[in-house]
């Protein structure tokens, strides 16, 4: 950071001083929470009185973008209120509670409207309940409930004999990991909590893709994470806006759904995926790698996960069986180094002590016995077909729409007509049966362009197309409303 | 806060006021956290310079008492480094990291012993095996498993078949509440873990027990929370120090094992429940009372819980099936108002999204068809014979320490001899096949008298027994190293 600073000059010299910190803020030169030098040592090194370095450093601590910590400095703050560059509108943001259209959470509402059968439900991501191994299970269970080891405690990081199972599957991702390198959480939800609390503090900053986990920005606006989302396009995240967002934010972490990304079901390029991980080296960062739809591939076979190729132990990776076997397990593999592993199962002690015993052995059983890969096959005609019927139906009944075409996954990312007002499409549609989930609840940043994002997998195929054509008809209704709305207003 | 400043006086005028806020602090007349004068407002009710006053704020900053926010004032540190009065040693403390020679963590280890077979372990508080209802609960499950609702995502707040059972058996703690007054947890672990999350910032100051579970010393060490102790006897909390507490440290949150306490096996006597809520009401305190052992009571039935008497919604109360039941359902009861349960199921959702169903509907129908009373009738007969024998092995074995005796409960804890080094007998005691809990891991101040906690549960006589003959030779011989040691040293 060098400084011209004028004497001639009109404007006083501790104001040429605010202009040029302002302006090294606002391009991200000195990124947030980067410390300032020292009164004393500014003062020196441009020959000026410490006056007029403190009465700078007061002014642009009035504007509100820097801040001292008594006995630690002076930095820049981490709620900038100017916009930087990265991204139109980036900023690191806490992230702010959801609506409060949306009561409890857009997490709670999506989980309520799956529960009312009445509802034709998109909303929730979840498996059809005719895919559940329900007699495979009842058997493997039946032996766990004679064990009664398996119904007191066990090892925080989770039964040997369920890790050795995820470690023989997880060869299909191209991944060759040790039980010693695997931790059982309950769902990916904890594991993502689990990696918040032992590796990052809320004043790091995370990244995240333009529109991600709903339950990781619950999350993170419960935490008031710092964090940042990354334009994506058809090929995922961009990587020069990685790159200059690492640059700028120094970030702790990058949390990534790079296969069949929910909500949006595009995937990370294989170009992109060895970037992604050089960008990562470079900068220092840690990665989570959420997996947990790469099995249900519908066309071609999914993309290698990145930690297929993580010879530094940078991604620590999810792999949950809530989507390619039944929520009601609540049981997700975290695969990690050793080192974070050891982290990960100390705050895991601390959440819950361990996951349940009986679930995991009989987990075990059940893979020990059938091949996870054989149910999948059994499963991808289903899914592929209620894809094709909600592609299909979209096309027949909202051409004014345009969505994205996932390759697998169990989600179809849907934006809508520019004037659609997204909180009246989706209150409108649970009056008319339909449960959405609105796209403004996947975003960091406000203001996104409406979307919403419907999930195929657990309707039959008439009530999808039934389930399109009520949407269908309220876009419609709030076209015509829409439009003379808008007049009035104006 | 009065300052007599002497202008006569051969101290400066600004040590003189640097020794009385001193002199406040110490006393807890001016308590940590709490805001000082500001220096104009000072110097003008002095009639002192703002040098004066200025300097002396310097000094007692340097002296680690208070501490400058930038645009919030003068703080008194919430790390005092000069002992207060409430208690001997007593201040407010961030939890230490337990320490190293328990390698990763105490309840990680104490799990650890409780796998290994060939160790006779006291350390895990575990309930018996052969208490286990194997029989009746695979009954309870095979239902289950048939019905594909229990095999997805169900409501954070818990299955509501499930809650209603447990409002009914609440009943039995003279607990009368609602189902919507119920949220399930993995176990009262998550329990306290969603109670800090949702109620309490780590910059809150929480209470507990001057012994208390080693869990919540774990969790809070990771939170780097805020947290003091307050002296207990043979009737439990000490109602003067835990007022004293309140006015000085304005607590948040009291966390209480108040029936069957571990690790003492002593209970809060009847008198004092109704003052600690009196207490709580007036400092307005939230109190987790934490009754995972209440209905284990050997030899008279147990106190009410203070949930039982509270009118006002302060008491968030834990009923686990771990100790009761099976560890490996992990669920646990939290019974609070419902504005907290509303809280608290925020923090489940973004921990884990909920406790899987199966476990839930597998509960619910066990406790439809049984009635859980009737299991602990048939299992207290055994509990009640292994304290006895505890009991009587220690005055035959260990005649030069002193214990509990639990009324209830599932341990007993014994005060070792002062020149027993805890470690040495901790890592001798495992050599030789014998886990115990080391005092220590239970204290939140340093250097307390050595002890150890002892469950009784889950070894069969002979065991008990013959862990106590064990220890009771480490003792000795430590007693006989020990003093020449000491004379080595001395």
């Amino acid at each position: 950071m060098k400084f011209s600073l004028q004497r001639a000059d009109t404007l006083p010299l501790y104001q040429q001083l605010v202009e040029q910190i302002r302006e090294y803020i606002r391009s991200g030169s000195l990124p947030v929470g980067s410390r300032l030098p020292t009164v004393r040592q500014l003062a020196s090194d441009y020959g000026l009185t410490r006056l007029t370095v403190h009465t700078a450093y007061a002014e642009l601590q009035a504007q509100g973008l820097i801040e001292s910590v008594v006995g630690r400095g002076t930095f820049v703050c981490t709620d900038l209120p100017i916009p930087t560059g990265l991204h139109k509108g980036a900023r690191v943001t806490r992230v702010q509670p959801p609506p409060e259209w949306l009561s409890q959470g857009v997490l709670a509402d999506m989980m309520r409207l799956g529960e009312q059968s009445e509802i034709i439900s998109f909303a929730q991501v979840t498996p059809a309940l005719e895919t559940y191994p329900t007699a495979e299970f009842q058997r493997a269970m039946r032996a766990v409930l004679e064990m009664p080891c398996a119904l007191g405690y066990g090892p925080t990081q989770g039964e040997l004999a369920l890790r050795e199972q995820i470690v023989r599957l997880l060869l299909d991702r191209g991944i060759a990991t040790r039980p010693d390198n695997v931790l059982m959480t309950a769902g990916a939800q904890q594991g993502i909590d689990l990696v918040l609390r032992a590796c990052v503090t809320p004043d790091d900053v995370i990244l995240v893709e333009e529109s991600t986990y709903v339950g990781l920005l619950e999350l993170a606006a419960q935490r008031r994470q710092r964090i940042i989302s990354i334009p994506t396009d058809q090929d995922g995240i961009q990587l020069a806006a990685l790159e200059e967002a690492c640059q700028r934010y120094r970030p702790r972490l990058l949390y990534l759904i790079p296969t069949f990304n929910n909500p949006t079901g595009r995937s990370l390029a294989q170009e992109r995926r060895h970037a992604v991980l050089r960008i990562a080296k470079e900068y220092n960062l840690l990665i989570v790698e959420d997996d947990i739809y790469g099995l249900l591939s519908y066309d071609r076979p999914a993309p290698l996960p990145l930690k297929a190729s993580d010879s530094e132990g940078r991604v620590i990776y999810l792999f949950s069986f809530s989507k390619v076997l039944m929520p009601a397990l609540r049981l997700c593999a975290v695969v990690a180094a050793p080192e974070q592993i050891q982290l990960l199962a100390g705050a895991k002690r601390s959440s819950d002590l361990l996951c349940s015993p009986i679930l995991q052995y009989a987990l075990a059983n059940y893979l020990k016995r059938h091949q996870l890969q054989a149910h999948i096959q059994q499963v991808r005609p289903l899914y592929r077909e209620r894809r094709e019927a909600m592609l299909e139906a979209l096309a027949d009944y909202l051409p004014e729409c345009d969505w994205s075409v996932p390759a697998g996954g169990l989600c179809v990312w849907v934006n809508l007509p520019e004037h659609i007002d997204e909180r009246q499409l989706y209150l409108s549609a649970i009056q008319r049966g339909v449960g959405i989930a609105p796209g403004s609840a996947f975003y960091v940043l406000p203001d996104m362009p409406p979307a919403m994002r419907l999930s195929f997998s657990s309707n039959p195929l008439a009530r999808i197309r039934q389930g399109i054509t009520l949407l269908s008809q309220i876009v419609q209704e709030q076209s015509r409303g829409g439009v003379s709305q808008r007049r009035s207003i104006g």
